[in-house]
């Protein structure tokens, strides 16, 4: 279940404060000559995002790669790939070790596996989204050789400095475009392009929504508001609005991409909250570690890349 | 792709208008006696919400059982059941062969397989959730016996007698609740709880948008407002709000799972839309068949089968 | 578990005496015109095997083809179809209800499912290969379309005449070979086409034994006299010998692909035997049924079609 | 393509002269304590076989774990390691950059994927292999928990002595038992015991043929010499002979599995053998490098992981 993916499949691994935080890719075509410089701009583009607003946890991020290249091209054989954690320092969250932060994974974790890593989170960690940036750019790369294009930006944010200043945190929406993607990809009915790309945001940290093309607005529309006329543009048929987001019946039709992700605000702030500790007794803590404020900009990066995952995952499967 | 679940797994087949509509259930655990009375009534209840408000193609759906059982007991082999296909009226088609309907699947369809069933919307009408709604019903059942229930609702829906006076249609949504769902359920990184759901509704024909718990009102919150403190009830710790929708790191935490689905109006209008054929030139249509003006009282009886699915597959995964 | 296949992907259910037997292809490409009579004719040669030798059981084996199929051109969507059990006699089995058929599979399926069908084998039944044998059919089909023949036949096999007359049944070896096939298919480490044929043939019920090109025999050889030298024949690459059966590192190498197939003896013989019943207790049995005196005939179909789904798979995967 | 398994499932990635061969295992159970000491022992065991008769790359084989662990006990989420390659010595292999070894997966490999790594046979190396006997090591630790036990031997091996004289290689026969695995794992009709068996040893390198019980020699006996009768053995059900191998239906019967697999001699010989080239020249080599002569000391030990983790696995899934 740490695997995503059909074709182009992703493995993921490693914990906050482990010994490294890394993935294995399967499936990736061969004959691909990896653009590394590219690669590394993608992490920077995560890193400086958390350093503009918030992060304080200093890692070189810098990426080893481990099997599955020659001469930096692609075999067909899985790629391997691993990022140390450097600047852990796990002595952050000792205090935390038997109290359950509110909203974070602590509880849920203990309750499915019996016990839980502490320190800076585990495995539910945001830094487990390292390996998506990393594979979401290889596949960015395939894709852009087939004129597919893929842009997320900043929909809604709070007022970001104001939450730091009050020790609080603000929640964000993106919203993403996918361009030049032929009509046909998706597969019915439980393969739809739609439903894999709500799987995959929804497999990312702290999204509570996901819609469409024009999604919960089209609850309130009338059919005739709402449907896309087919035309006939320079012999070319497309639909002269795009309300549908660029897929009808789960496949897509040719036209964009569109899709908007809903991020709940990061819990860890720096307020003092009442909680309970693992004996069941009232506590407080105030989260005094090195956080963001706003998942936000990481969840632009990251956005994009489970996106281009998925589409490179249907063009294969098509 | 035409299969759903990990352990219990639904596999769908059949057209509109072709011989039969039926599935193949797999993993179902044995020696559960079937309550073929309530799998009826959950038919009977996707048949009755089509006749108050709209349907009037007239199907008895009776469900004929081919293997899986033994006096109405599961034998932990394959459930196959099917339902034949009596009122098709193909005809009523004929017009249309040749034409890509508005924000209906014909054009996909036709772009990712290079032709179409064109007789009442073949694989992608509304008629292929029949076996999701059978096998919703025998998840339930297994749920009910681990006192896990599952309630859903309109949450929101157009004006329908308007919309039908006027020859349209209109969208909903529909809220759910899963209620005794244990703690520790969905699995971490790409089996999250909440990513199942996400994908299992968007596998619904007509859905364009999901979130959970407060979902996208989240995305305007601080995070002072919208964790979720834990509490000591009892003995028993659970939280003091449910902004997360019973989800935190994609695990459940005990609380009620609470989501909402967005369906987009209905595409078949009566009203006279523009469009283009096969050939590429525009034309003219006004839907003529027996149709619809809301999916959604069939929507809440799809998103609780759905919902008991996966859950029932959270469960025997765990 | 009841599904096999990546890309074309089978799901059979069904019982020996239940209301059907049959399947669900998923992943057929779509636009291949099937071919009944061909598809027919591989289910007589199954039957015309069985009332040679032995079988007694007289089924019509009418195919009802349910979905996936307009005007009998695939559509790319779920081939569902099934055969309907006519003459099954539960009678003849009422007496062995409680009793432990020996190295039938009647304990085994107790032990997993806690209950079992024992109405003529239930799903442990020959009968069960039947939609393996559509499939094949249609994977056959498409496999020639591109050249590639499958052909099995039976390399040995005990006195069935000799064992008729004395109440005994025998087993057999089949021989495989897929002819045409091309370089590159096959995928490493875990789905080598070797290993992909290995779990395939060993899913068809009695199969004890499998080996590939000179098999157990090249464990007796040196490296000198098993290699495969290879040779420029007219331009291309290929190898002076097959010892390696068509596959090098688990992928075809361009070569006939050769494999052998062990099937052990039909448990049911006229005999009687000593076995216990569910309350542990020593009884004896002699089976009164009608039953084969060899699977060899039957088997030799079930072989091929069994090859031609895995090179299908295979084919459309690379 | 690379992973293995159903709930404990191995995802393997490395080539013979790349930085690292490693391995990723998704769905091991929490709260086990690993025996590193076991692990680096079933190492050695592999690496005392390779001194003892052959192998002369000298690597230190130490495993770095990179996640999934806290304290040495399993935590349920992914268990990353690796190993580095350190005695790699690309030059030897220089010379056969161009050249097709007979029998090797050199042109395979180039047919799939355009190029290959033929630095020590790349990703077809039986290093490769080194990550299953790791994975296996761990499942053997939590089967011995539940009192299963996993014991190979060699049944059959060429002379050693005299093949290395003559520089040439031989093969053998491995033997598993299975002991104290109970009654009723296995999936039908695809998930067979057997078969997964089957796959899991056709996925190790050189394995030409595979038999479960008395395999081959099932093909030869009548069925009233064949079959295993039933008996009560002190109260519990059991069989009076083990023909089967343990495995009815493809369901475990509680007795031993017993199973063997051959291995074609390894084709790295250092007599001098005619190929061609990549260009389709005749041409002749003789292998340089460090070679073993027999694959079977390592086979055992490869033997006996599969043999686990396939046990394991099926013991999740029941």
């Amino acid at each position: 279940m740490n695997t995503i993916g059909h074709i182009f499949r992703l493995t993921t691994f490693g914990e906050s404060h482990g010994a490294a935080i890394g993935g294995v890719i399967d499936g990736c075509p061969s004959q691909l000559k990896l653009d590394f410089n590219f690669i590394d701009a993608e992490l920077r583009r995560r890193k400086t995002a958390q350093t503009a607003v918030a992060s304080q946890r200093q890692e070189s991020d810098h990426v080893e790669w481990l099997s599955g290249l020659l001469d930096g091209v692609t075999l067909g054989t899985p790629i391997a790939f691993l990022v140390c954690n450097e600047d852990a320092n796990s002595s952050d969250y000792e205090a935390l070790k038997d109290v359950y932060r509110p909203s974070h994974a602590d509880f849920t974790y203990e309750q499915k596996y019996g016990l839980r890593d502490w320190r800076g989170g585990g495995r539910a960690s945001a830094r487990t989204t390292l390996p998506i940036v990393v594979a979401g750019a290889i596949a960015k790369q395939f894709l852009k050789e087939k004129n597919i294009q893929i842009s997320a930006e900043i929909a809604s944010m709070g007022d970001l400095e104001q939450a730091r200043r009050e020790g609080d945190t603000v929640g964000s929406i993106v919203e993403c475009r996918i361009m030049g993607v032929p009509a046909g990809l998706g597969e019915p009915l439980f393969g739809k392009f739609s439903a894999e790309l709500a799987h995959a945001m929804f497999s990312l940290p702290a999204v509570k929504g996901f819609e469409i093309g024009d999604g919960f607005a089209l609850a309130k529309m009338k059919g005739s508001e709402a449907n896309d006329i087919f035309i006939n543009k320079d012999g070319k048929i497309t639909t002269a609005t795009n309300h549908s987001g660029g897929i009808q019946g789960g496949i897509t039709n040719g036209n964009d991409v569109v899709f908007r992700v809903a991020f709940k605000p990061i819990p860890s702030i720096a307020q003092p909250q009442q909680t309970v500790n693992r004996a069941g007794e009232t506590c407080e803590i105030a989260v005094e570690g090195r956080h963001d404020v706003c998942a936000l900009p990481r969840g632009v990066v990251l956005v994009e890349a489970m996106a281009a995952m998925v589409t490179l995952d249907a063009f294969l499967l098509a």
